[in-house]
């Protein structure tokens, strides 16, 4: 049987989870808008946003609320920690899914991202997504491998933002400044969404196991 | 007479002084390799970053020690919680600085931001740099005054960011795609600079007061 601290934990965990599907919801959303210059799905995308903020804010309290009753030590207390940090991170991601909608609402009915570098813009907001999903599985199921295999996805990432960068820099964009600078901001927020993921799965690597994931293998 | 954790969260406190002048330098050094070219500053910059982290390391450590030997409770352990989070941000400004002298030494011995932008680009640069330099000196006098005008301050910042974007997309630029995306990701970067030090001295202000900004007339 698990003492109180635990099941208190267990039970933060699950709201840590909750919070990552509102913002794989966040991120998937913000990009049919990008992708469609949907202004409604947009403006959907940034309503939301402050239930996110609302989640976070109730996280902190029982965290709050863990320290303060069962003043963890050692090991416990850096889970508490870490659970802090995880809920700011996934708290930021939200607002990254909010900067895409802005771009996207700024630009409709027009599309932000031109047809060229459609492909890759894509691919980008698809990884971004996928690694949000999977967070959100390895926070329910304190799953360190998928963890450690998360840390590694974040390659293609890279390569999809050296990519956009090669193609509003080739010699035959012909889109001009404005679509340029959207679209390498847009791979900045979703490269940033990629890098909370990779940071929040590592600190399920530690909450599990007490140690980072260079120590176990990664 | 001050309690043990009292005189350890001085301490504590005098560290995150500490950094917050090595991510002053870093901010102000990494800009003088954007407007030079100079790409051994751009280096050093870049090298000296692991201090940095090496620097919230430790403050991590103290901060962990405090809550597990001295189990502080109520407003004590939110102010443990707000350090944590303080050297988390401070850690990030560093980055952001690292993120500009790459820049810089991408487009050496160019220089990376063309002259019609360059005086909106500085005062970027500027208004970063003294509102860093502002949080050094509200963190070491724990100032609530100055804590609650800068966050302020970072008014002026969202202007020069529209003014760069007006002026990156206006009809006479001549300087093409490429220096257009630095320009904007530039523009992005010392955004977020400005924003961690309004971060920082709102966690300033709760830690003295125990309130946030808002509920003390911010």
């Amino acid at each position: 049987m698990r003492d109180v601290f635990h099941e208190q934990l267990d039970s933060v965990f699950g709201d840590l989870a909750t919070i990552c599907g509102e913002v794989e919801q966040a991120v998937r959303l913000a990009t049919e808008a990008l992708l469609t210059g949907d202004a409604e799905i947009a403006e959907r995308v940034i309503s939301a946003d402050v239930e996110i903020d609302r989640a976070r804010e109730r996280v902190e309290e029982t965290a709050f609320e863990l320290l303060s009753l069962q003043q963890p030590v050692a090991g416990d207390l850096r889970v508490v920690v870490a659970t802090l940090r995880m809920v700011t991170e996934l708290e930021r991601m939200g607002d990254l899914s909010v900067h895409v909608a802005k771009i996207a609402r700024l630009r409709t009915p027009f599309v932000a991202v031109p047809d060229e570098v459609r492909p890759t813009v894509s691919r980008m907001a698809e990884v971004a997504e996928e690694m949000v999903s999977k967070v959100s599985r390895i926070i329910t199921g304190r799953d360190v491998q998928a963890a450690i295999a998360l840390g590694r996805a974040d390659e293609e990432m890279d390569r999809l933002r050296r990519t956009s960068f090669a193609e509003l820099l080739a010699d035959d964009w012909t889109h001009g400044v404005e679509a340029a600078v959207d679209v390498a901001l847009l791979g900045r927020y979703y490269e940033r969404i990629a890098d909370h993921a990779v940071s929040v799965a590592n600190r399920v690597v530690f909450v599990v196991t007490g140690e980072n994931p260079r120590a176990v293998g990664a």
